[in-house]
C-alpha cells in the first residue's frame, strides 16, 4: 500500500482478531526506573521476550520464567551482518514467532518507534504479508532522558536529527541540520558516532554547519551513557564542544538563541513573548 | 547567568545540599500505563502534590494520605489569568512549599520538559533566587505516544513545532514550518488551537506552507484526546487533514517524502539506503 493514495481519512479499529501478537516495546534508555507500567504489562505477559542482553538484563525480574531469545550480538560486538541486517534477522523472528500463536514482546532502547525497531517490523510485515497483531509501547526515549538531566532545554520548538549515514545520505542530514539551525530551533542530536567505524566526521562536520548560524557561546548540553551507571553529563558551548568526549552513546541538545545556563542546567524559556521579572510575568509583546 | 559564555565545560555535580526539594513530574498524555516507575516514585515519595485535577485524578492512590493542592483551573476552565500567568503561580507556589522543607511533586501532562512546566520553573528559580534542590522527571509525551498509537512514524528525523502563538510569534512558527517541510522532516505538531479562542487559523495557515512543498497525498496522522477514554486516530492526508476534527488536544503527525500507509497504520521506513524485499534488506546505495 506503499504510495496509496488516501481518500479522506481512514478511522483506526481496536484490536483485531488476528494470529499472534507482538509488543514492540520501548524500554527506555537504560535506568530501569524510566520504564512504563504499559512496558513492564506487555514484557509481563508475553511468552517470548527478544531483545539484546543488556535490554533484556535491564527488565529482570520480569522475565523470570519466560523464553528468552538474545539478539547474541551487544553494542561492542560486531559480526559480519551490518546493523541494520541484524535487525531484519530479529524482526523476522519476532513475526515468526508471534506467528506461531505466540505473544512476543521485542525490546527496543529508548522508543521502539523513534530510530528504533518499529518501523522494520512494519516493513518487513508489510512485505511479507504476514498477519499479526502489532501493539508499539512508547518509551523514554534520548530525547526526554537527556532533557530531563541537563533541565529543560526543551520547551520550544526542536528539532531531532541522527548523524548516522549508514541509512540516511549526508546530503539529506546536512540540508536539514542547516533548516533547523537557521530556523531557531533547539537541536536534539542522534547518533553522532556510528557503530562500525566509530568514526566522527559527522559531529566534526554538523558542528560547522551549526556554527554558520549560531554563536560559539550558544549552551550545548552532553549527555554520555544516559540511563546507565557512568552516565557523565557536561554543560559545554558550540564552540567548543568537540573538545569534550562524543562516544556511540552520546545525545547532544543544541540550545537555541534563547537558551540560557542556571547553575547546571541548561534551559530555554517557553517562547519569545514573555519572561519572568519581578515575581510577576511581562508580556513583551 | 542568562547568556552567561561557560568556558569549555562544567561537570554538572549530582544532589546538592539544599532546602526542600522539588520533582517536576511528567505523568504521560492521560493513560495511566504510561507513567514510569520514576513518577510513580517521585509521587509517592512526595510530602505535596500539586498539579491540574485531571492529572492528579489520573496518579490515583498514589496521593492517598498526602497533602494535594489543585490548581484549580481546569482545561474547560478559564481564569481572569492567562494561561502562561496561572503557570507562573503553580511554580511559585511549588517553590514556596519545597522551600519550607517540604517534597513537592508538581504534576505536568506529558512530559514536564517538552512545552510543560520545567522550564517555567527555573525561569522563576533564576529571578528569585530561591535555592532547592530540583529533579526533572521525564514523561511520555505526546510525540511518544502518538506516534505509537499510529505505527512509527518517527523512523527517521522530525521536527517538533508548537502551532499556539501565545509565546512565539507566528512569523517564527512559520519559518519553522517551512524550514522543516523544505527539508523533509516528519512534523509534529502540538497546540494546533489555542485553549482561550479555540482559534483555528493556525492549522489553516500551516497546512497551507506545508503543502508548498509537498504533495496533497502526504499521509497525516491524527490523534485526538491522546491517553483518555475519548481517545481516536485518524489517517488522512495532507489535502484532506483540515475536514477531520482538530481540537485543542489533538497531536498531528505530518508525514515526509517517504512515509507510507500499511493498513491502518503510518510508517517512515529507516532511512533512504535500503529495503526490505523478497525476504532480504537490499541497499540501494
Amino acid at each position: 500500500m506503499r504510495g496509496n493514495e488516501l481518500d479522506g481519512g481512514v478511522y483506526l479499529s481496536g484490536a483485531r482478531e488476528q494470529n499472534g501478537r507482538l509488543f514492540l516495546v520501548g524500554v527506555g534508555p537504560g535506568d530501569p526506573r524510566e520504564l512504563t507500567s504499559w512496558a513492564r504489562a506487555a514484557i509481563a505477559g508475553s511468552d517470548l521476550i527478544i531483545g539484546l542482553k543488556p535490554r533484556i538484563e535491564l527488565v529482570g525480574g520480569l522475565i523470570e520464567g519466560k523464553e528468552v531469545k538474545f539478539t547474541g550480538i551487544s553494542e561492542d560486538e560486531t559480526g559480519s551482518l551490518t546493523g541494520i541486517e541484524q535487525e531484519v534477522t530479529w524482526a523476522e523472528l519476532a513475526i515468526q514467532e508471534a506467528r506461531k500463536g505466540k505473544t512476543v514482546a521485542l525490546l527496543s532502547a529508548g522508543d521502539a518507534g523513534i530510530y528504533g525497531m518499529a518501523g522494520l517490523v512494519f516493513e518487513v510485515l508489510q512485505k511479507s504479508e504476514e498477519k499479526i497483531e502489532v501493539e508499539v509501547v512508547p518509551g523514554i526515549t534520548a530525547l526526554n532522558a537527556a532533557a530531563a538531566r541537563l533541565g529543560a532545554p526543551l520547551m520550544q520548538d526542536f528539532a531531532v536529527v541522527s548523524l548516522s549515514d549508514l541509512l540516511t545520505p549526508w546530503e539529506i542530514t546536512a540540508k536539514r541540520l542547516e533548516a533547523a539551525a537557521r530556523s531557531d530551533f533547539v537541536i536534539v542530536l542522534y547518533n553522532p558516532r556510528t557503530q562500525h567505524e566509530r568514526r566522527c566526521w559527522q559531529i566534526t562536520k554538523a558542528q560547522k554547519i551549526l556554527s554558520k548560524h549560531r554563536p560559539p557561546s550558544t549552551p550545548v548540553g552532553l549527555v554520555n551513557n544516559i540511563g546507565r551507571e557512568d552516565e557523565k553529563k557536561i554543560l559545554t558551548t558550540l564552540g567548543r564542544m568537540l573538545e569534550h568526549d562524543i562516544g556511540l552513546l552520546t545525545t547532544i541538545v543544541i540550545g537555541n538563541s534563547s537558551t540560557f545556563v542556571y547553575g547546571d542546567r541548561l534551559v530555554t524559556p517557553r517562547g519569545y513573548h514573555g519572561e519572568y521579572s519581578n515575581g510577576k510575568w511581562s508580556r513583551y509583546l
